[in-house]
């Protein structure tokens, strides 16, 4: 098991069973386990809300107390959106989400405890957990419902192992210029810019080149679109008529 | 306005508007821009779905258009879970919440689009954008709804301006022991260990001496926690009888 496990502890309604499925999928957690869920199961309402989920996921295990639940575990947070009045870490998702993954990596088995809907986890549950866990929100309006909680920690969970670049260009499939190709463009547009007389005053040529440099410079121009402006500049010139 | 714009582009359904809403403001996000709602403005699924939202926020503004949604904002990524076989920039939702925060804290006025509930927006919508914005999530199972989309993008730019401390002790009133109270229950412990006979084993001694005491020491105890644990191991040896 290389993931964490997602724990409900009494959760009230199939539906938010199958949301929370969902979400756990999105982020790519596939165990889902159980405690005494109001509606029994399997439930209906939840299949239904999970629209496929659970079939990708491994069998959902269904336990009478939170301690059966978290047996074979070795760390365990509880989820929370209020102060618990008890003497105990208190991480954030994303505090959890790394840290989770040096305990697993380190051979753990980490679980993330949630409570019911409307009353979170009771504080006999959270006296099993290591640690607890809150989403830092806007404290005027923090209302999350379960597939959102479970999301954001999945989320984070998701994150704290991805490798995606935090900023790229999608090239789809066409090369940036070179610098050489650039410049020639430049040579082309300040000519026609000279020709005119669009730089004309002599004082100000020079910060104007550099301004219209920059510019086409932050662009990142393609190959393409070097080609594409030179014809730009070529069809405008060529079409210029007088003005009055 | 010192926070980003949400647009939401021909959003179908009422309800996820109003869920939407929600999300944004979990996420201390106020302006919500729709560009041709399906269902028309205002809309009473959307009001109740929000559950209280929208008299927290400013006040949702319509448009006919993309264009006139963006209008008076100075950057604007166009959320999609798909790549779009455009040449421009891709960042992840937590990236671009600091690209964001950054621009904002220079003056500028960001937007966050997002597209309709299936389709999400159209090429002609993403090309009005700066910059492409993925959140990274299970590739085998990405279908996220409009209000989580909203939801990770919104939590991404709270987290980049919040100030919560990623892990720290929730102390509940009590202070933690001092190292000369810790020192002491050691030597209590260790004194009534020897007394018992169950550091008998000279050699051994020492290394299980070390071990309790680590133990303790993760367990960062408070004062009252060390007085507590005085009363035990007091109790315990008062009380203890002759093994058999």
């Amino acid at each position: 098991m290389d993931r964490p496990t997602i724990i409900l502890v009494s959760a009230q309604m199939g539906e938010n069973i199958g949301t929370a499925a969902r979400a756990m999928l999105n982020c790519g957690l596939t165990d889902l386990r159980l405690v005494g869920p109001r509606d029994g199961w399997p439930n209906v309402k939840a299949e239904r809300a999970a629209v496929g989920a659970f079939e990708m996921m491994q069998p959902v295990r269904v336990f009478d107390t939170t301690e059966q639940a978290c047996a074979d575990l070795t760390y365990v947070y509880a989820t929370s959106a209020r102060d618990r009045k008890m003497v105990k870490p208190v991480v954030t998702a994303r505090f959890a989400a790394g840290e989770a993954r040096a305990k697993i990596a380190a051979g753990g088995k980490v679980g993330f405890m949630f409570g019911a809907e409307r009353m979170g986890l009771l504080n006999d549950d959270v006296a099993l957990a290591d640690a607890l866990l809150t989403v830092p929100l806007n404290p005027e309006f923090t209302s999350l419902n379960l597939a959102q909680a479970v999301l954001l920690v999945g989320y984070e969970w998701y994150q704290s192992g991805d490798a995606t670049p935090p900023s790229q260009m999608d090239m789809n499939g066409t090369e940036l210029a070179t610098k050489d190709q650039v410049y020639a463009f430049f040579a082309h547009f300040e000519r026609e810019l000279d020709a005119c007389g669009f730089l004309r005053n002599e004082a100000a040529r020079p910060n104007m080149v550099r301004n219209l440099r920059n510019m086409w410079s932050r662009a990142q121009l393609t190959e393409q679109e070097v080609r594409t402006l030179h014809g730009v500049v070529k069809e405008l010139t060529t079409l210029r008529v007088p003005r009055k």
